[in-house]
């Protein structure tokens, strides 16, 4: 198994003057397409991160407010935190579990399971009077992409979706990980030696949060337009990759 | 201004041949001797992030534990959490607050201000019997490290000091940043149009955490023993920064 570490040596590609994207659109096409422009090819053991909002867009996950019926629950709550009841709604859609409430803020468990802000609901970079969902089973459309490139190209590669969340004690948001296909989302490190030849002991680190952290510094979702990275060069072992690795089980997060 | 975004392209290299830090090392002299053997030469906006681990080396906080005096809060903490109470002691000094204890963590804010498993206590990569602290003051450390590495090189660059920190909510730990010098921690994106002309309301996006995760994928704390990574070809603006900026007021964190 070659380790994490034994690369030396990174780049990050951003891939840009992609179209804005609608729903049915083919992503993999339109990827190709991007890259053919941009006269890159893809390697052996590239990681191709996605933002999730493209993947949103493509899978017809825009919701238009003026539809949105408001239940008791969204009209309560919309008071409490001060927001559009229409986007409360949508949040209350996805979620499994309000885990906090505050002014503008609705702190919730998702139906994947994320612990995140509105449940990734978001108005930012789509046409006034709608929002962007999270996608729906973003595990599902990572390992579909995956396949989809890997197919089209010959190379293995892994692809990852990511969103921007924001963290607990610290402000500001950073790219994070919703799915996965191709490589460990964490990779476990319990067992190896350090240069002291101790064994480790609680060492997992969670890559695939890191690599879309990394990406995130490319990728933008102002106008510049840079919706997907390549991370090429991470020697990490093959692996079918599944986000939930990172989730935890309810009575291992000590912060709930 | 350039922003985030403008760039498309991002390397990062990862400083290898390091030889183990001792207390009284000069850090800035040991990485030109280690860029000289890659053939590697700074670049104008270089961010060069430091594991934390050498930082502290240098700066003699490692500690002996068969000289640790142990006080009865400590006993009791270490029985409650199954940890060495020499251990639990050197996590008290460092600590101005617990938050949380579990059986085999103890959950603190530092006297620095960060929230982190075990106020960053660690006996991994040092000989047994001892344990290294996080350094006293890393944000003075980046600023020091900053200033002797643009005096020598001619170039302006910045400097990031990273750490590896648990997450709420998901499994693993990440590169974070608890030093920064010559660019912001937290890149405030309010006010910028989206592609749609609307204006954001709330992206702060944590920039220095994000270079941190990012050269935790090369930066290796096993036998690769990769402790600096260079981040190449961002286009952030000049700033004094301080690692302050991502630090929650007590009262703005939705997650205590």
């Amino acid at each position: 198994m070659k380790k994490k570490g034994f690369t030396d040596h990174l780049e990050i590609i951003g891939i840009d003057h992609f179209p804005e994207v609608k729903e049915g659109d083919d992503l993999t096409d339109l990827f190709f397409k991007a890259l053919e422009e941009k006269r890159e090819k893809l390697e052996d053991g590239d990681a191709i991160v996605f933002t999730s909002k493209i993947i949103s867009k493509s899978e017809g996950r825009v919701v238009d407010l003026s539809g949105v019926k408001i239940g008791s629950d969204a009209e309560r709550i919309a008071k409490e935190t001060d927001k559009d009841p229409r986007i409360v709604q949508l949040i209350l859609n996805e979620t499994k579990e309000i885990v906090r409430t505050e002014k503008n803020i609705i702190l919730v468990e998702t139906k994947h399971g994320f612990v995140c802000a509105n449940a990734g609901v978001d108005e930012s970079n789509v046409e006034e009077g709608k929002a962007v969902l999270l996608p729906e089973d973003p595990q599902r459309s990572a390992s579909r992409l995956k396949k989809e490139i890997e197919e089209r190209s010959g190379e293995e590669i892994s692809v990852l979706i990511s969103d921007s969340f924001g963290r607990a004690f610290r402000d500001g948001v950073t790219g994070i990980c919703i799915g996965v296909s191709g490589i460990t989302a964490l990779l476990d490190r319990r067992g190896e030696e350090d240069r002291f030849g101790k064994i480790a002991r609680i060492t997992k680190e969670a890559v695939a949060d890191e690599i879309c952290a990394a990406a995130n510094l490319v990728i933008g979702e102002f106008k510049e337009g840079i919706p997907i990275a390549i991370v090429r060069g991470l020697k990490l072992k093959r692996s079918e990759g599944d986000i939930k690795e990172v989730l935890f089980n309810r009575e291992d997060d000590l912060f709930r």
